[in-house]
């Protein structure tokens, strides 16, 4: 049985969205499953030094805006860009670590509700009543998850995925890894199908 | 007639070199010609504020390095990292704009050779005897070549270009245009091959 794939995300990365709506169906394709890591890139960029890159270069943020719209167009993804970008999430990444300790499937399909309500439905998902309401949609108990999200065990989960995902090696999101090998953009998609087709090249 | 494609590239810049192998055959396929224009990074980040991607941030270099590598194999392009890099290119750009000057297709000829000098047979283009090598194997007359990398002509119109490519919104390498819809970098080839069948998506 091989070991799983692992992809890093932020929930604010539209890239990241990107490669959330196929890397599973890649995976499965290959026999693969993938493991979801949600990170703060706000943590991983302090870590590195990096600068958000649509940050500080004006012609480069313009060229972004419209390439995540258009990447979106060219995947077949529905794509509408959110009013408030980019916008922190911790809140939807602790939920997402809690619900991954009651039910991973779960888990899974908030993440995609997440990510939809930002960039597809325009939701404010930096908003704790907006997290607690995507999940009781997919029906959590909202009072359960809203007491969950304010433990100190939860706040150290997510800060310790950062430290973890920094460790492995993550500058970015959506950041792939396969037996090792480093994927960073969902420009990297077409590389993964052929690396988990011919285990390499 | 429609107007060529722009084609903005850094003789320093492996994903330059990777779009250069490739960008004048998927055009031609529908029949499109393309304009090529070397640029100084160096200047262009100086004017945006942005800082070479390779630089700051170690783990995204090391992936850089790897992923140049991985991108050429993907693209079945010869690569061998160069034992300098990133280096300066004003030289090879200036004898660019000069060759056009006499002769397009020249040019062109001594672009893809200047590229692969430094990127398959790990030759340092940024040494002017270097650049005149690479031209004379060309056939192009080294003393007249040597003379004219001199004059304040060729010095200006290098800055002229650097100045029109910034005025254009290029913010890094490599840079394609077509019809006003910007694609960066060399993974956006088949964003641009279907953006060319389909002449917008």
């Amino acid at each position: 049985m091989p070991e799983p794939i692992d992809f890093y995300f932020d929930f604010s990365s539209p890239y990241g969205y990107l490669m959330a709506e196929k890397i599973d169906a890649v995976a499965a394709k290959h026999g693969r499953k993938v493991k979801w890591h949600p990170i703060l890139l706000g943590v991983i960029f302090q870590a590195t030094g990096a600068r958000p890159p649509t940050e500080g270069v004006s012609s480069r943020g313009r060229y972004m805006a419209n390439d995540f719209h258009r990447s979106a167009r060219f995947m077949g993804i529905p794509y509408s860009p959110p009013s408030r970008f980019p916008l922190p999430t911790q809140n939807a990444a602790r939920a997402f670590y809690w619900l991954h300790g009651q039910d991973c499937a779960l888990a899974r399909r908030f993440a995609h509700a997440a990510y939809r309500a930002l960039f597809v439905d325009d939701r404010d998902i930096s908003s704790p009543d907006t997290v607690l309401d995507i999940a009781a949609s997919l029906g959590v108990d909202r009072a359960q998850l809203a007491a969950a999200l304010q433990t100190p065990e939860i706040k150290a989960r997510l800060k310790d995925e950062c430290d973890a995902a920094l460790a492995a090696g993550i500058f970015g999101s959506p950041h792939v890894i396969i037996d090792g090998e480093h994927f960073f953009g969902a420009d990297r998609l077409p590389q993964i199908e052929r690396w988990l087709e011919t285990g390499g090249f």
